[in-house]
């Protein structure tokens, strides 16, 4: 049996590690992954600009007493200034220097009269301006591959004029679900019958995650009819994901349906309270996910095993945002059975973790949490007040 | 001068109250808030059933030696069982419970031996089955107006067949930016020009939390121009971001604008560093915000004060993720200058937040930057190791 990481840690190092790239302008790059480094083609700032409203001064003639020259330079104008030894101009912000120029002061710091205008002391020359290159030197390099492109990125790249990059192509995801005994939500079900939770719930968790996916609908627990509908997938996506039809009992068989595709088992089982019955098959990079059909298991699994395989395969070299662990304190006391890791979900508020113990197979407690925390095998009890480390669904 | 919060309450008390709404079906309403409350219509679990694999048998017969009857029961089994005194049923996870059982013993604890089976004492009676209607009775209110819907959420509704849902319609944005001085990414500037970065950043900002926008070019500094511009704009959209164009300087003439238009001012100034020349206007439940010009500035106020805002404007009850603080420890001194609240972005890893102060114009600390910690105006240091509250960018 295996823990969360290692189960992690065998998927990944069976990524045959992929080519593919494809240019998207900026719009379209948030949350995808660089494929290639990034060096900067332009100087930020590319020219030496004052950082206020003021005056433009030497720092040399700080002390004297300045003669205004006309005119006032905006940003974005493109002539060309220069002011001489006591004078000084009025610029505003992102306005070029005037060459002989090395200080701005601040239009409320100074007194300006009839023309001139006294830079008080408490203004420190030097300050207020710049310079050229100071946040970014064309030529050095900005973003790595593999880096998540996040908002303040594509802000840089914008900065740059880089509007096209170039990014690994979105690994092809397709969801199953598995039961006779399942309806569509679309659909209407008897008293008797059961909606098909488990597809839209991980759909929405993948989406919010950033990665598409297409629903290919539920397969019968008919062992041909499995066989047929996950070969003609494999063929089509990289990433399958199923759930239901993956525990011990009599009605599964999805295990043989990969092996007689030619999968190879990447693990089976994971050492964990709920979502034990979670299975990953892998061929030629392409990977089948098959997971409990309790919905919580099903979801929480997708999470914590699922989405960082997904981020790795997906060119992703640093972990994405949920991966980033907060501390918060238990708001009550939390029974465990030890033995196994227990991942208990939760809400977060105000620095305290609530946590919603439940029943594998429910879907309520996890529409009001926000957060899990994953207790380790020999734990059975966590007192509240105890601080606990956990992570965003 | 007013603060982060009262900016924000400022601008919510200007919402008038939006009556539309729409429908769509679960795949599209990730993110999205509900218009209505929406009430359970079928019982979870819909029928008693196994939560395991194994036997279901009558508590008042557990002691006895119980006899085995055909055949087994499946999830999706349609036809009618029932177990007599001193019988007991083969059952899978989900399926129908027969009638006269009332526990379940998992089929690994049992053993089962030419066609009769002992419950060892161990085992407990009255557990492993799921009861009708425990989760979720039909008729209760599953979740309310206002919710923003998660996945877990999307989740719930599958699982109620429910598939299309009543949202609120959402707010038309659209980003304008603002400058004599500045180029398009997209095009080629020379060395003196600089690149318009603000409406990439703003736009991939707003779409991380899910609000799509329209981007309408640059507002050249022209008074008639602008006027022309934001007066179309506003007939066609809910709210308008700009950026530039805004600070005290004298090619500043937004507010002019504005009144022009028969907007009020709803705030000028925040008291907060970066981005203090940040205003907005409002008319008939209207919105144009004017931010800073600085990359940072725009950023940042627009991430710590016009998504709450479009948030609540688009029928939010409840708080979106980021809003919920984290705590983390400072990982080194941090000088402030006291007197209005100081805006500090920096990276949160293992509980820890290493603060990257930067001039208000820089982009490049922003990019690997996660998180933002606000410290009160009058605080004007905080050590290394404190713990201050952080949040997400």
């Amino acid at each position: 049996m295996i823990g969360i990481n290692e189960a992690i840690d065998l998927a990944t190092a069976r990524i045959t590690s992929s080519k593919q790239s494809e240019k998207v302008p900026l719009p379209s790059a948030l949350g995808r992954i660089l494929f290639s480094d990034i060096s900067a083609i332009k100087n930020l700032p590319c020219f030496d600009n004052s950082a206020l409203d003021g005056y433009a001064y030497a720092a040399e003639f700080k002390d004297e007493e300045l003669k205004i020259v006309e005119p006032t330079i905006f940003a974005g104008d493109e002539k060309f200034y220069e002011i001489k030894a006591g004078q000084a101009q009025k610029i505003m912000t992102g306005a070029p220097m005037p060459a002989g120029a090395d200080s701005v002061a601040r239009l409320e710091d100074v007194n300006a009269q009839g023309g001139t205008l006294k830079i008080p002391a408490s203004v420190h020359a030097h300050d207020g301006f710049r310079k050229k290159g100071e946040e970014v030197r064309a030529g050095e390099l900005l973003l790595r591959r593999g880096e998540i492109l996040n908002p303040a990125k594509i802000m840089l790249l914008a900065a740059q004029g880089i509007y096209e990059v170039d990014i690994y192509a979105r690994p092809k995801i397709a969801l199953f679900s598995s039961g006779n005994e399942l309806k569509e939500p679309w659909q209407s079900a008897s008293e008797r019958e059961i909606y098909n939770a488990n597809s839209s719930g991980i759909a929405a968790l993948l989406q919010k995650y950033g990665f598409k996916n297409e629903y290919l609908g539920i397969l019968k627990d008919d062992f041909s009819e499995v066989c047929e509908a996950l070969d003609a997938a494999t063929r089509k996506f990289d990433v399958l994901i199923t759930s239901g039809g993956a525990s011990a009992g009599e009605a599964d068989f999805m295990q043989s349906a990969m092996s007689e595709l030619g999968f190879l088992q990447v693990f089976d089982h994971i050492d964990i309270k709920p979502g034990r019955p979670s299975k990953c098959f892998a061929k030629d990079g392409k990977f089948v996910f098959a997971m409990a059909g309790n919905p919580m298991a099903a979801f929480v699994l997708t999470r914590a095993v699922i989405l960082p395989i997904l981020f790795k395969l997906s060119g992703a070299s640093e972990a994405f945002s949920a991966e980033a662990a907060i501390y918060a304190k238990l708001a009550s006391d939390l029974k465990l059975k030890s033995g196994r890791v227990n991942l208990t979900v939760g809400a977060y508020e105000g620095g305290v973790f609530t946590p919603m113990p439940s029943p594998s197979g429910r879907i309520r407690p996890l529409a009001a949490a926000s957060h899990f925390f994953l207790a380790d095998p020999e734990c059975d009890k966590v007192r509240a007040g105890e601080i606990v480390k956990i992570y965003e669904i």
